[in-house]
């Protein structure tokens, strides 16, 4: 960040050792002996350089909503291998089948152009908090504020993005405490170098995901490509590697227990500043409604998937979402009860509260915190009603694509700067491909008995919560015979799932959309005027947010007297952490590193643990090479550490005290799901692929020397006598 | 034993720690260096004095197939709630639910009498093994040989048992190497003086069997009364605490991890002196079927139970015992196939014969291997046959109990001495119990199902393995509707199944019961006639297995060096182990202890983890009491170590090196279970109650202050400031 923001009178320790999702700047406040002494080998200034606003930090790149990290001067980037399927799965036939095979790229003419591939490089942090609050009118109400802090905003982006190749955004900060312009350069020429095989890249799916022990190779390196110039260019032969400026070379030697590591990335979403009550709710309600209504879904998915083979097929996207936030909900919940997660924030506010209420520079702090609780107390009345409507937009393809056509239709008749930022011109091409893309997950059956789903739950829902809309096209009272006929009639009388007319429908006039009378359109047109209605209401509750929340933050942080992460919001940060194991209940612990014999002890030769023959060979062959763990005496797989992570650390660098790689993050464990409402030391873990297992499958199994090479490590190993 | 029998030269200590379950002579061949450093602090000749031919582990007595420990002079025995069962549910009615509520009875007038329940405490050991021989005439063919040994067997006994109060049986060690008597006082009036309440005595339920981390009190405490001379005597109000001469006081301290201890007790059946060859069979064609039989009567009975409430409740013990035997069945393959133990049987018996190949005196050992290994050849043949066969007599009640009246007709025709052993007069009680006790787990639909299922494999055996019985009765060919109607018919005219009938058909002749023309009977009539002929041919191939193994086996021995403990007989033994966790699997340690907090924890409100209201309500007030666990700063519950224990040792006293008690053992853990094949010391691991927990819930919940007293604990806690 070019300037400094939350000057701290003193320079501390952070209360818990992995807690922390540090900002770049943050970085520069903790305590440089405490850095130091957690294993910190480089000076903090090289992680971040405030008069340049970058550093080693920027080593850690954002793919495509994962995180990814430059692991040599030459553009090569290493990141998780679900990270980069799409671009395996492109390039896969029948005959040349790389997910099932794995590839490599013998040189670099072999290498595979991803399609849709970004990779974005952080170039500038600017703050523009004051610009921001400038745009705001005297005596504005909550609607106006947020509206002209939204307008300023794509102002922003839009300026900053002038620059050729340029993505920019504005990040809120602790509900507004601090806004910060992020200036990134995109290249748009990235190819694949490296992926294992599937069954080593995804071993144990379902089944492991959130799990440990866990025994995944679930990386995968591509290669960023700028113009001979080093500026960021599209796919053309002529283009030479990226020359990143801030990498991570290779640890050959690996971690051990208690070591310390830093993981790097973007991390997407946090609660942690939520106010009790607001978690509580979500605890008593919101994520039992996503296992309620997530699990009527995936119930349908799967009996319907049952009865059709074309339909299972296109349901398995579907269900492996609403699998992932099903998982995740129930993971919450425990999580929130076992860490008693909203008590001690309860406590903590309660402490928070009770020490400004003897300082009145904090008055309007507590005033703040009165009326949030009074916003939460009136949203909660409606908390049904908002859920349904959201679950209309996004649950049967039906509703949720005649809504989106309605909605694109009537934003794109404004200017680009008046749209909802989801409907301007930059995203286009992004909603136009979900329109395209939806189509090959569409199985009517299920689809319609989805909705059905949804129209039955909308019917029951209180007198104040109706959903207008619903209660036109399908009347007030829920009779199954009578609801399942309107809704086959709807589906069969409507052009919204024919792929050809939908396209066309994209490109139509609110007005051209009126006159196909298209059923299911007309439904979606008058959910749609409910969803503006909501959005609206929500413009108004984040406008009084942003208004009371950053008083109510300063209050907090001043309390606390150092340093405090804000919540996560898509943006760089780095945790500090140390390699340690963790009890997940009595009388059973869980050691921090896995191995590659654990690899075979799980291998039944089913899916999902079918170890390839050539990794197979290799592990019963002992063939372990240099890769080999002195204390385990084995090649190490997977390690645990206590960094604090959450979605969008997927590909992250684990990276040590001296900058070098050694380890990949791509998961957390079951037991750290709630780790997004609180940091609980006793079982905050994230799941990272050990460079070692890395090196091993590049060393014994693929023979890759070149790739060796230019990661910086010899290939002495094949010469060696295997133990 | 009153005879040292095995001399051998060097007194050794045994290859591995924990592995062995030493009969109690071989405690003193042991070196007692070894056994002081391991941690045993009593002289070895405490356990076991040769001269009186018994010692400390006397200690430990047979309660009706489960071990119990004498923890007192007054009589009181500790063992599992389980083996004690019956007691609590005999006492139990809906107005006074002992089962649910536990039973603590206040002083001596309230202890309860257990109907059938005996305890037996070994008197003394004879070696019997030249008298045994002695009656096998020269040049005896097999079976003769077998039929010999049996008989004189008998003899010993009846010789034996006229002693009163008195239980005797030869035993068998290493295939007929040694053969003892053994002589036992039994005691018969037994009363019940402590259960906890069924939620914690079956925590977990089958949920947690073989399961670890468990938190399981499966311990109750009862009291062996005599007469006021001392001798046994049938139950009185005028008899007296039974005088133990030896018993194990409650080490208060409890234990920690690596700490010494003890397993005393009366280990069923193992399986380690099979030959390779026998163990790889009951590997590739024994577990499976049973997984696959038993598989498929667990699906029959619990879809029948489903359809009907009372079958439910008929069904429920028998489907218990089937579940238990399949996930046994399951653990036994698992185990061999983790532990490598038939690769490893085979490697161990080639080094022995390898070393016999240079040595002529054992010419005759290899012959007897191979003779063996032919012998298993030829009983490999007909394997289908006779587990269908064994299955006919155990299986569905209608013919089982059809073939036990045939047989039992059939003996009690003949002089008591000529019975085979399971049809003599002393114990036709027993017989006559079960006749009657099946009754009440018939389920007509459920047992005709299972004997149906059974019909259709009989039908489908190979030429060679015909059932006679089942050809003539049902047809060579498997038609499911005609083999239904027959097996209808057959349920419908006979009386078998009628509880009265069955009971006076017990009493009646082979002739009477032709005479009946009841179709059930005449199939149990055809059936037991195969069932003779199988029965001789296994007595003919234990003849020549008491003839050839004892050879093999001695040879064995030889090559050893040192002693080598005797497969499991159902005799007292004694292992040496230390408190130890274990990895379950790459990536998992379970740690050796569990608590009260662990069981809180479990705790869901719900069977079989429904924590009564007591209970939790002391453990959630932490009120430990003294018995807290400086170390894990909790109530210690479970506890695990490397023991050497099979089924039979449910209820073995765990002591320390001063013999005291400091656990009750009540399961092994699931990856253990193939134990019985070979000892894995990576996973060999008992689960024991922790004596701190049976405390505790003696002083902090049940007030049992006279109790206390009496195991000579001061009840000071109570008077304690709580934690």
């Amino acid at each position: 960040m070019k300037k400094t923001l939350l000057l701290l009178s003193l320079v501390a320790a952070p209360a818990l050792a992995g807690e922390g999702k540090w900002t770049p700047q943050q970085v520069l406040e903790l305590d440089p002996a405490w850095l130091k002494a957690q294993g910190l080998q480089v000076p903090p200034e090289r992680l971040w350089d405030p008069k340049r606003g970058t550093g080693l930090l920027a080593g850690a790149v954002n793919v495509g909503g994962c995180t990814g990290a430059f692991i040599s001067e030459t553009g090569l980037v290493i990141t998780n291998h679900h990270c980069v399927f799409s671009v395996i799965q492109e390039h896969s036939t029948p005959q040349r089948d790389l997910i099932t095979q794995g590839f490599l790229a013998k040189n670099r003419e072999e290498e595979l152009p991803g399609k849709g591939s970004r990779i974005q490089v952080p170039r500038s942090f600017t703050d523009v908090t004051k610009e921001m609050f400038a745009v705001v009118p005297a005596g504005a109400d909550d609607l106006t504020r947020q509206k002209a802090l939204e307008r300023k905003e794509k102002e922003l982006v839009a300026e900053c993005e002038k620059r050729p190749a340029t993505r920019c955004r504005v990040a809120g900060f602790d509900g507004g405490v601090q806004f910060v312009l992020i200036d990134s350069v995109e290249l748009t020429d990235v190819r694949l170098v490296y992926a294992p095989p599937r069954a080593v890249g995804e071993y144990g799916g379902e089944e492991d995901n959130w799990m440990w022990p866990r025994h995944t190779g679930d990386f995968s390196i591509i290669r960023a490509y700028s113009a001979p110039d080093g500026s960021s260019a599209k796919y053309s032969p002529q283009n030479v590697p990226y020359k990143a400026e801030f990498f991570f070379p290779l640890a050959t030697e690996g971690v051990k227990p208690d070591d310390f590591v830093m993981v790097l990335g973007y991390p997407g979403t946090t609660f942690r500043a939520l106010l009790a009550d607001d978690m509580a709710e979500r605890q008593a309600r919101y994520y039992p409604r996503v296992v309620d209504v997530y699990g009527e879904l995936i119930r349908i998915l799967e009996e319907e998937g049952e009865k059709d083979a074309a339909g299972k097929i296109a349901v398995a996207s579907g269900l492996k979402g609403l699998h992932n936030r099903y998982k995740n909900a129930g993971g919450q919940l425990a999580g929130l009860k076992r860490g008693r997660i909203v008590e001690k924030q309860r406590e903590a506010e309660a402490a928070v509260a009770a020490w400004a209420e003897t300082r009145k520079e904090y008055a309007g702090a507590l005033k703040a915190r009165t009326e949030l609780l009074s916003l939460q107390a009136e949203k909660a009345k409606t908390f049904e009603r908002e859920f349904l409507l959201d679950m209309l937009k996004m649950g049967a393809k039906g509703p949720s694509l005649a809504v989106t056509l309605a909605r694109l239709a009537q934003e794109r008749a404004k200017p680009d700067l008046e749209r909802r930022p989801e409907y301007m011109e930059r995203e286009l091409p992004r909603l136009k491909d979900r329109l395209e893309r939806e189509q090959k997950n569409f199985f009517a059956p299920a689809d319609k008995r989805m909705f059905l789903a949804l129209v039955r739950r909308a019917q029951s829902l209180g007198e104040g919560e109706r959903i207008a809309a619903i209660d036109k096209h399908f009347g007030r009272k829920y009779v199954e015979k009578q609801v399942s006929a309107k809704l086959n009639a709807l589906y069969a009388r409507s052009k919204v799932m024919d792929l050809a007319e939908r396209l066309k429908m994209a490109g139509e006039t609110e007005a051209q959309l009126r006159a196909r009378k298209d059923p299911l359109l007309d439904l979606g047109l008058d959910l749609a005027a409910e969803v503006v209605a909501l959005d609206e209401l929500r413009d108004r509750r984040a406008g009084a947010n942003v208004r009371l929340m950053p008083e109510w933050r300063r209050a907090v942080m001043a309390h606390a007297g150092k340093p405090v992460a804000p919540d996560a919001n898509s943006t760089l940060r780095v945790t500090f952490a140390k390699v340690k194991g963790y009890a997940p209940r009595d009388g059973a612990f869980y050691t921090p590193q896995t191995t590659l014999s654990g690899v075979m002890e799980k291998h039944t030769g089913q899916e999902p643990f079918d170890v390839p023959g050539k990794v197979a060979a290799a592990a019963e062959a002992k063939k372990y090479g240099p890769w080999v763990d002195e204390r385990l005496k084995d090649v190490p797989v997977n390690f645990l550490a206590d960094a604090d992570t959450t979605g969008g650390n997927s590909g992250s660098p684990t990276v040590n005290g001296k900058g070098q790689l050694v380890g990949v993050n791509f998961d957390r464990v079951w037991e750290n799901v709630a780790n997004d409402f609180g940091y609980n030391p006793d079982v905050a873990r994230n799941v990272n692929v050990d460079v070692r297992y890395v090196l091993w499958l590049l060393d014994q199994v693929e023979d890759a020397d070149g790739l060796l090479r230019e990661l910086g490590v010899r290939k002495a190993a094949s010469a060696q006598e295997s133990r």
